[in-house]
């Protein structure tokens, strides 16, 4: 296949390094958006087809037809292998060939290419990259999100306007939540109350305990009782493109920080915030919880306090992040100012540079050969 | 003139080869589109606007005001002359200016490009390029679409988004028919049954007969007789842009592969494919036939089946033709890879590049001199 | 402030030189406009945002954050200062960072660029360019739009899809009268009538005295008497962007050419072209008179016939400057031609262009150092 791979290159605008790795395992859709049908969608700038084959399998096509690039969206599925809508020739799940009109020999070269894909928590990943380096074991961790453990519903803002990694600056610092969400979730306490951050080669943690603080409506009302409490964010990215935040509270004193949970309630934010183009990205979000598991209104009023029509807390987010990325596109400006807060996602920044830099050819290297 | 004739330039993207020659007669509107008003149209690149002067003959200028820019459509016709609608500066239909406000003496070089005209098969052609060479022997042969022998209506689209080519790619293999047009047109036949390609310097004919098969329904319907017949599809491309598909059944076995057409019906799809823009070309249309010439109702179904809301056959080629061309934006590839089937096509692009290549200047033998 | 300030630069399209000096006062926003709150305006690229402090004094800030430049505009108003609304940094009305939040030392290089106001003719003015050179000294005469000796009621076209100068070549040349306005306030006497044009380092003047014609209908009206008239139009440009044009009737001979105007009717269109970008402009209009001033209805009247749905003779304007830069951009040609009645708007054109390139860097010199 090698022949008619495209060679993994740099955003259009090739002035500018680009914002993601592509040897990385990206949710590309929820599991029950792949079905016997073919869906379209760009992810690192890669156009896909995704189905599913009759045994169950998500496959993963790049969304052009070798002959002469119409997109096999566009086409039908045949049992397990696409057919192009215009010219019908037809590709099995590996991206081979297997059928050309009016000719009985197929050109041996023709293929497109075949993303490798895994199904996992509820979502159909692709590694969009160098498919001899896709890893299973590289899979992050989102195993909130699979609907066992932990319970809740999300959704998806499809192509939202902004680099991916405006979301994870977002997620990774949540001071803004006393600015932007100052109707809802916003709280004094998580300007005033230091934080610690730690970080590993791939995962990035802000941990932040607000001891013995009056105790936020949403919070008290699921905790049920009077009196302060000890509420926590622990933020953790996986980068590039995972963010899962633990939060809870439980009541003051009773040793959640040192990590007895037992008195408290506990939820976690989930976000794969997986790049479209270098200025456009799938941001998948969940609120999952172990509390009140079975109460259905419950997670019907959590999905819409953080999306509805626009007046949820994450469409609150949307117009800054997308007000924030057209201002980068009128005044290009390197390198952002950095305060105290951003050490979060100053590092989770970091760490997707070093990934990208991994990728890259070295050019002196060669040159020294 | 020459002084203010722009040169013959290439595209906007320089980086990309032209499209398509300039020294040629395109097919610019319908002969009913242009009366006694100025309508503006986008030729090669070339914004022109055009008119009938008070003779009754087409006359096309530069839709740019020497003195200005501003579009002389939004002007006024004057006689012959144009009046541009800003500041009142008049040119006749050779472009040259013949009235400034407020001053007696007209600046001797003030003028707007005229373009050659033809009227002719019911269209108004115009040359684009170097006037000097505007041969009217070079006019594309159209005498189908000129309402005497053959009888039909078509239309256009305007602004269709895709270089003309591949519309032209489209008509010359109708392989596509099969699968683009599996609910109506389409028969395995086409594919499965040879065709032989034919050319010259600027004629490509492909030619299939489908002998002794069963009549697709449209076909039996005019034909008026059960039974097998002989079917043929001769596909003529005059480039750059006109394309004539001579179509038909006989009776198999009445002679028509041999030459006696006489117990068969026969028709005519004829296409003239304008480029507008090197990624927007105007397709103009029509199905001509020979056969039940008096019919108006047929007239109008045969119309309404080829372009009718977004349901027509030409209608499902449009979604086919914008999407690739949208592919080809985003994944520059050079070349195109050919299947057996794209043997008429592939000439037509040939023939297409040696018009072009004729018309670019030699840089090496000017270094040379 | 100097280390954040971002160098005075030339447009997006680094190939065109820019079209507008930064170092001049332009309107920027109606008095009436600028309240306690934000407004978001561009001018000459800048994107700035504008509010009224607690002392009534206008105020305008750089309209991006110094931390992730997101729109200061998205913030609050707190005080006297601007509180971004992402993660609450705080900027005075010097735009010097007064608060950061969750750190008690505040980055002493943390500010945004503050522009230069004045308020003054019921219109706050800004200075894009070097603050250093804001001399209240340099700010254009508009006093006629100032609400006491002319009465009038005008608006703004926002975001006009021209380049400024479009408008001023427009208000510059009356010529186009006939032809745009040939259905309102057009006249053959306004191109058959010689003008004068004289200039000094900043304003251009265009004087036309029409003897002894038949008064046109609005101006006969306002006379409220019959008989000939002498007609004057005496259109005065501050460049780079303020048009004033003083127009009116007296009956003829009864000395308004000679200075007399006692017998006549006098008012004044008024212009100030602020650019927006390269390509757009804010086009603040009015129309102001000295007769009827207690007519309210009038008032409204002359409103309305200038700006109305698309109907009023600015509107007819706005159809022809749109379109010549739209044809601009598709056929970029230098110089543009000239006639006789383009005397006005080229001497307006030339002392722009000497304000742009007194701002130049001059790299010659700079080199022989």
């Amino acid at each position: 296949m090698a022949a008619t791979q495209p060679a993994i290159t740099g955003p259009a605008n090739a002035a500018a390094p680009r914002g993601f790795p592509m040897n990385a395992w990206y949710a590309a859709a929820w599991s029950h958006e792949i079905k016997r049908e073919l869906t379209a969608r760009t992810i690192c700038n890669k156009d896909i087809v995704l189905y599913r084959r009759t045994d169950g399998q998500a496959a993963a096509l790049e969304d052009a037809c070798w002959h002469r690039l119409v997109p096999l969206s566009l086409g039908r599925l045949k049992g397990d292998d696409v057919q192009c809508g215009y010219h019908g020739i037809e590709f099995n799940s590996e991206g081979r060939c297997t059928f050309m009109p009016a000719q009985k020999t197929i050109n041996p070269s023709a293929c497109v290419r075949a993303f490798p894909v895994i199904e996992r928590h509820r979502m159909v990943w692709v590694w969009p990259g160098d498919p001899a380096l896709a890893d299973p074991a590289k899979m992050p961790d989102f195993h909130w999100n699979d609907g066992t453990e932990w319970v809740g519903e999300g959704g998806t803002f499809y192509s939202l306007k902004c680099d991916y990694r405006l979301v994870i600056d977002n997620l990774m610092d949540l001071t803004h939540e006393t600015y932007v969400h100052a109707g809802s979730i916003g709280h004094d306490a998580i300007v005033d109350v230091p934080f610690e951050v730690t970080y590993t080669d791939r995962v990035v943690t802000v941990t932040r305990w607000m001891k013995n603080i009056e105790a936020p409506p949403f919070w008290a009302r699921q905790l049920g009782r009077d009196g302060n409490v000890d509420r926590w964010q622990i933020i953790r990215c996986e980068v590039p493109h995972i963010v899962v935040g633990d939060v809870g509270v439980a009541p003051a004193g009773t040793g959640a920080p040192e990590g007895d949970r037992s008195q408290g309630v506990n939820g976690a934010f989930l976000a794969a915030i997986t790049p479209e183009s270098e200025t456009t990205c799938h941001y998948h979000w969940n609120f999952v919880r172990l509390f009140h598991r079975d109460d259905e209104e419950l997670t019907r009023k959590i999905q819409s306090a953080h999306v509805s029509n626009g007046k949820g807390v994450y469409d609150e987010d949307v117009v800054f992040l997308e007000a924030q990325q057209r201002a980068i596109g009128r005044h290009p400006r390197q390198p952002f100012y950095n305060l105290n807060i951003d050490a979060g996602p100053m590092w989770c920044r970091r760490l997707i540079e070093k990934m990208i830099a991994e990728e890259s050819p070295r050019p002196t290297l060669q040159a020294a050969e």
